[in-house]
């Protein structure tokens, strides 16, 4: 078992070539996913300093902090990395009606269908 | 608000320039975060299908199952999509000890340190 250090600090999380991490956002007390945005390591930083969610926006290549327009912010309490340190994991309380511009309290309120379960319980073949 | 379409095909999620999108994978009933992989649209395809977690790998240029060689596979509950149709949240049951590589149950399962709460709750400045 390969288990990595416990002790990496923001500069040693592995960043992709735009410098990005992709940070799930997590409601800290239900375990409901609210979403997912990019962290550079500045974000990432100003995140643990201030205790509210800030990301790096590919589009519009700025920072933004959520809530700053709405007021529904994002209380940090945990920022946890994985076992590659290329993914993070922020526990937050969300603040407000929701973590969604859409108005939704997620932005993951859709579906694709899956296959049915075929009645043995048999896997599908693969192609 | 601008509510999206809720009945998105495989094809119509927007993958990025190497046709991934990243996927959270979920334990469905604790609300675990247990990993996050990516998917191109022929494994999301295959995980709707299957009902079980298939990634592409960007290290090996190859597909692989979860759980293909280890047996901890994950069995899939639902696939989710976000507003942006950019990121997956699979909703999964973990069989055996746990997802990650490392014998962990979750690839979390290290934190970065957060700034100390102010004695008055004001925010730290911002650089």
């Amino acid at each position: 078992m390969d288990r990595e250090r416990d002790d990496l600090t923001v500069t040693e999380m592995k960043f992709d070539s735009d410098g990005l991490v992709p940070a799930i956002v997590q409601q800290h007390d239900t375990g409901e996913i609210l979403m997912l945005a990019y962290m550079n390591a500045d974000s990432l930083q100003k995140t643990l300093e201030t205790r509210r969610t800030w990301f790096w926006s590919r589009s519009r290549k700025k920072y933004w902090m959520k809530g700053e327009e709405s007021g529904n912010v994002q209380e940090v309490f945990e920022v946890r990395y994985d076992c590659d340190a290329d993914t993070l994991l922020v526990r937050v309380n969300q603040v407000g009606a929701g973590a969604c511009h859409t108005g939704e309290r997620t932005c993951f309120y859709r579906t694709l269908p899956l296959a049915p379960e075929s009645a043995d319980g048999a896997e599908m073949p693969l192609s």
